[in-house]
């Protein structure tokens, strides 16, 4: 089979720059960055801390980093400890680099399914002062908005205050891993700067849903900033003439924010296909208790989760090699789960060929199945 | 009130040398250990790693510097985690230090409340190397053995026996943080080296139910022990006549690891009494689902901690300051809750004196309580 | 004064994207580099592996990271040191990241005027194994060719051979930064991978002297490498759409590699005009002794250190303010130095047009001199 | 050849406790020190802050520990770089700990001949706060006094004082090794607390000179002891009964400060007597250019350093086993280097009985020497 087009669902980072942000690559304004000159990153910078409400931004090369500098950042004293979620892409996916390249000390609480953790767990888990003798010293809360391993649910606004409440009654410093904060905001019909109001730091990539080729930005007050920007020379995350990357990043501002609705209701509408595929039902009361049993989704943002029935005959490398056979990309997460990133370079008839395929896929095993002794 | 005896009840640590530790650490011969001539350490060390069945030991000046020791020796390469207990002493009592001393990256896997943790849960928490990209390399896991925060239960042979099976089978070392492993062994009625036979390091508490005055061992392979005692030096716990501390940890061992049993009844004596003060019934279900309400006792060991009961007219600083007043100096662990440690320098008598005493201070509480409006 | 003509001569890593490369930006052939698949970025690594003679090679965000990869890759376990010059540009200008990130411990050794030490200083500040209780592990030596501040002076290929053969015969790594290896390459006549032949592993910058907008690159075996990668995750170096940034890369080794030659020459132009200027002489033997005295340069590669007479009336911040206001922009280093760095966006006309306006400031404020009291 | 007197001379960390210390530890009356109630801790605590007058002291395991408390409490914020003694303690003989397990950046100076470094050399050291961009920040200054590696020399107080003097201009805390303070007050004839003055903190060793058989104890303001304590703790020095140890160490406060110029006594002896044999002579110019050809003392204190003349047929390990064969032990430093220690339990008659012994082995090799063809 000869793949004449190609699906690819693998993560909404795969995307490639659009003509208009080559063409503003092409004919970027630059200087050199590190000596802090810039004038598109600076551009650039400035119009993210106005989106997002805060006093000042700083570009980075990518996400971890921009998670990364946060917590060192807030966390710059020896013996300091955070709070994150147990499932929180901080804790799972950045190589625990906070502890490894840091120095801090993680301090886990249980996520929910919804991402959140309830809020007199973090309060419990925040150490008391009386204790310092035998404790490290909480500094810093850490959410993440949507959440990347709750399916890309998305955090809503009254939460985000509450924690930002209770990190400041305690002293603490919010930081926001907002990696998709635009998807979250579209999704909950929030502007970004009211989402992240009581965070004091917030990291947001633009190589995800936004479509632009490299880097995040990280927001906050301007003393933090400046700590951030020292910390990210150390990191060895400053750059030269980023202005090339920061001009396609405005493009991606300017173009695709808007086009992340229409990413979520795409993701909907492959999540409502797959249940339907081959008479498999969505029985959200067995997906809270035995994920492993049915075909699960979750279509919060774009992001859709799908586990493999056991008995379907199929696994997740199974299911994906045979989806490439067909131009289909997508990326294994476990055995028996799959995930499909949707994002603006996806067609509405993507989805759909993608569907036909998985039936044809999902038909195919089960022939095989049947066949078997 | 002129107190005239004193129980105290804080911590089993608070024992004072015996009269032949006293005499031991008069006569003990001695040369520099740094050098590695110390004849009485090299003793100790002998006589421990005979205890605990491995090849050798190292003398280590407190558990903390035991346990970090342990813990960063195995993981000696940066990007290297550990799965303990969220509710482990070194994940809650050792300032963190494996992380912000040592960059490990601690993974949290739920206790149980007899200070187990799901087998399948820890081994889901191991990283898959696959995935070496994004993820720490997992190197350790830790056990506790008795759990402190368990209320000083004891983990079974068997159980370890199955974590140090798996940890085989992914290429991990388990380490046993076995403070206080004698109690353990007493109280599960397994010689020490049958219980960590399962383990590549323990790291053993001479000061805590032993009675002697300072240090605790580590104990592992040859190879362990060597780099072990590198770091000890790095850390600043190499020190120099030590022969006068282990010369009575070698009188403990002789004259106290028997004393452990008696010291156990003591413990279930005493919460056996503070079940039937003011006609307060321990309800187990009760405490399995809201530990504030009931007065609580776990007697696993040498440990028993109290919760007060909210509606008593008592809190933990009330009770202790005014069992303080009667010559009794117990530890508060949180606002509502207090922790009796029992150990060889407490008599059978001391614990009715305690017990009387607290059925007196309930009963003041009680009458204020009563007279308030 | 309207400045109609910017002559930028900051920094070697000021220089503009040429056309071509803003074309081949545009054009370039993307995907995802944190999954592995960018096109563009695996073949300027290929690219720059076969150059340098090394197995493989990897693109990180900036010089700065490339060293700090390569000597936490090489100083992977905890406990080791690195011996590096103690005017390298890793120790004085990359935030003592090794030590403050990546907990290595360096040992400097003098570096001579030529940017080289001696080797025997080397060999005796290598660690002996016997005294490891309380020495930390020497791993790595690091070179730095051409040496920044020894004025861009060269390391020669017959020297780099020693120390690797000295590296060698203890065991340990050799790394150099090659920042500026392209220019040193040129300068000496000798090829790149013959050059660093002896070398472990090098970091090369793409944007100082061969004009690319952002980048460097390091190079080294395929187990280095795989390692590097997983670290340039860590430290946050993971980046996308690569391909952008790796296709004007491609363009700066096609096109700029060849004018390195040509900025030697203006940089030797300019100093022997600087030499000139006001009757000023240089006096060489007062510059070994007393280089605050006289004006001084260094003409290797293309980098002219001028030293101010603190008797011209003149300094550096006053010198910078003046060349400002004719539209010549270059860098304070100390109070009575300033550093013009030359590249190939610099014409002879520009050369000489600095040589003039550096003389009228002098007689500017040789003529204020006079007048003073 | 069997030995019935043992001269140790191989450190003064070798002595072994005296009648007077061990019936103090048997009677000292002690506390859990973790919870801050030893009596006879808190006492020698105050003892040694009056002594040095500052505020507040910790006793610590070893004087390795105290440095690390000392730098790290110090240098708490990441980034931190301390300038110190290329030949100092700390940064030769303590495993690199303040990065390897600090995260601290050292920046060395040259250390002179009698162990202090030049005042403008440490002036150029500290970093510009305005280059924070790509520069550590300075944070401590550390001088040692007397300083070990130029063989027991001591620092002058009005060197100190400069010293001091420069660190409060640029905002600097001042740190002195003083693992010999002792000795270096009584060479100098100034009171402790008077050579100290200037110092934000001391380490200082009770184990060396002074004889007690564990421990050392850092000095400074109430709040740095305050942070200390807590690190002390992180680094696993928090020790249970350590009243045993302080009492001890109270009876070497009391008995051996006296005794120290007696040491300095023998030493010079000892020096002089090693300058006599075979009718070396101890050639000073020789000695400053070219120190592996002739016999060397330093007989500053309480150390000799003797280099052993190449021709002389004999090494460091040779006459080390030679002497060990009469009963002398002593300590290699390098091939042809051997140190000898003086302490209080060195008589008069050991010091003679040394000499004629060397001179013998001398004597033997030089025959050797003469034999061979």
């Amino acid at each position: 089979m000869v793949v004449t087009r190609w699906v690819d669902l693998r993560s909404d980072t795969v995307t490639k720059p659009t003509e208009a942000m080559r063409a503003a690559m092409a004919k970027a304004e630059v200087d050199d960055d590190v000596l802090g000159f810039d004038p598109t990153a600076l551009k650039l910078e400035k119009e993210m801390a106005k989106i997002t409400g805060k006093e000042a931004a700083l570009f980075v090369p990518s996400g971890t980093m921009g998670n990364l500098i946060s917590v060192l950042t807030h966390c710059d004293v020896r013996g300091s400890e955070v709070i994150l979620g147990h499932n929180s892409h901080i804790h799972i996916y950045e190589n625990g680099g906070i502890s490894t390249i840091g120095g801090v000390h993680p301090r886990t609480v249980l996520n929910n399914k919804d991402g959140t953790m309830d809020i007199n767990l973090i309060e419990a888990a925040i150490r008391d002062p009386a204790f310092e003798i035998c404790y490290p010293t909480t500094k810093l809360i850490c959410l993440e908005n949507s959440h990347c391993n709750a399916g890309g649910r998305c955090i809503s606004v009254d939460y985000i205050d509450k924690v930002g409440e209770l990190a400041k009654k305690h002293g603490l410093k919010l930081h926001i891993d907002g990696a998709r904060i635009f998807n979250a905001s579209t999704a909950l019909g929030i502007p970004v700067d009211r989402l992240v109001q009581a965070a004091d730091s917030v990291s947001i990539c633009l190589s995800k849903g936004l479509g632009a080729p490299v880097g995040s930005v990280i927001v906050g007050s301007k003393s933090f900033i400046a700590k951030a920007k020292i910390l990210r020379k150390t990191l060895g995350g400053g750059m030269r003439q980023i202005g090339v990357l920061c001009a396609a990043a405005l493009v991606a501002l300017q173009d695709n924010v808007g086009k992340l609705e229409d990413d979520h209701k795409k993701a909907k509408t492959l999540a409502e296909g797959l249940d339907r595929i081959n008479g498999l039902k969505l029985d959200v009361a067995a997906v809270e208790t035995n994920i492993a049993n049915h075909l699960r989704y979750c279509f919060y943002c774009d992001q859709v989760y799908l586990d493999i029935l056991e008995s379907s005959n199929l696994n997740a490398p199974k299911l994906c090699k045979a989806l490439e056979r067909h131009g289909i990309l997508v990326m294994e997460d476990k055995p028996y789960r799959v995930r499909f990133a949707l994002h603006h370079q996806i067609s509405a008839a993507d989805v759909q060929f993608t569907l036909s395929c998985i039936q044809q896929v999902v038909n195919e095993a089960s022939d095989e199945n049947g066949a078997s002794p």
